[in-house]
């Protein structure tokens, strides 16, 4: 368990520090605005209303001793840094901040901050994936060449042993996972058969992923 | 190979946009904005001026031809309403809308989109997870019981074979690929090794994740 701030509880930050929270965490929620912090109060460990643009706030609600920080102001864009620089200087190891613009990302990564998110941008690449497919499910990137994605079983696919399929070698993907239903079988064997509507948990090289992807959305 | 429009192109419009268009597909980009529409008219195969709020827009643009809209306007409810019902009218198969908050998404749902996103929330889900320990980098999750977690290997497993560590009984887990440096291992073997800096992707039961995510991040 660790102590998390969250300072801005827009629909970002309030998600992020419910899910900590959640997660069993200690979560101090900040915001200026008291209506939000009512609503967020339910939901994390502590909140309270405060305007970091004010001197020492960050310095007299003792962030000092929390693990992390997560800056969530998108719009005014003093705020944020300001918010960002306090948390470094009062000797936060971990900082994450959300970016409005890359300029803003940059910006906050000279001054210190250890995570920059851009969470509209990488949401997008995100759908846009999940949509170029409507079997791609959700997807991992490991690297810019291999990729994990869940995947729902293509119609030649069924009622096939994974030997009959040969995936690695017809597909150039491993099976990790199948999930039937509720039923999720995570070590596979050769002599297991695919169903209609299963869904495949696969490992792969991204370009050979993206076949996949593309023969089966036609 | 398919064909989207993307309606209003802001941060997670855009970037839906360009993922699209980088992996192959046809895509109109439609904004208000003219500058907007300069911007994005690089990354895309068409981008038009035009404001959906005046009367047959969508059906000027040909947009019933179109296999997929994307409605990302967050901030004018009333234009993100217009675009999702025009588009279902004109007999657009798949709308995907974005949603500012849980009312608009459930008025996009009633008026027929066919999946309503909330970009701020989900990708803040996805961040308070990847905090909660440093070595979880990214997640799946499967179904509330299983979830893929790509994680940082943690100091106890150094230098040992998987044979050694039986993690799926002493963790719950098992592992589908190992990350050594740019090598990607997708069918790792009793014997290989864990090695300090390794990133391991792991499937297992939800809640004995999250015990790995706690441990390893005290
Ligand atoms: N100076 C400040 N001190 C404390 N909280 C602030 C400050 N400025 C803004 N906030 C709070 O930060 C939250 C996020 O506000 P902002 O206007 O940045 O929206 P946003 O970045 O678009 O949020 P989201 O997209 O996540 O909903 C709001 O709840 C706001 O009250
Ligand atoms: N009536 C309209 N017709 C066409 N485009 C529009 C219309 N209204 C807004 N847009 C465009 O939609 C885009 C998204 O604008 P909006 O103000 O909704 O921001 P937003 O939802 O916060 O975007 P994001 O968070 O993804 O950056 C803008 O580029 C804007 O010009
Ligand atoms: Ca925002
Ligand atoms: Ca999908
Ligand atoms: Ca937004
Ligand atoms: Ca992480």
């Amino acid at each position: 368990m660790k102590q998390y701030v969250v300072i801005g509880c827009g629909r970002f930050g309030s998600s992020v520090a419910k899910t900590l929270y959640e997660l069993g965490n200690d979560v101090l929620a900040i915001d200026k605005n008291e209506e939000i912090v009512q609503e967020i109060s339910e939901y994390v460990t502590y909140a309270v209303q405060a305007d970091v643009m004010e001197e020492n706030v960050l310095k007299e609600l003792g962030v000092r001793n929390f693990d992390v920080v997560v800056v969530s102001i998108g719009s005014n864009l003093e705020a944020s840094i300001l918010a960002t620089l306090n948390a470094k200087e009062l000797g936060v190891k971990i900082v994450i901040a959300k970016a409005q613009s890359e300029l803003h990302g940059k910006v906050l990564s000279k001054i210190g901050a250890d995570k920059v998110i851009f969470p509209e941008r990488d949401m997008g690449v995100r759908v846009g994936h999940n949509l170029v497919s409507s079997n791609i499910l959700d997807f991992i990137e490991l690297s810019p060449d291999y990729s994990i994605v869940e995947i729902t079983a293509i119609p030649e696919w069924e009622n096939k042993t994974l030997k009959e399929l040969k995936l690695p070698t017809n597909y150039g993907i491993n099976v990790m996972a199948i999930k039937s239903g509720n039923y999720i079988n995570v070590s596979p064997y050769a002599d297991d058969k695919i169903l209609e509507g299963d869904i495949l948990v696969v490992i792969g090289n991204t370009e050979d992923i993206k076949k996949i992807e593309k023969s089966s959305g036609e």
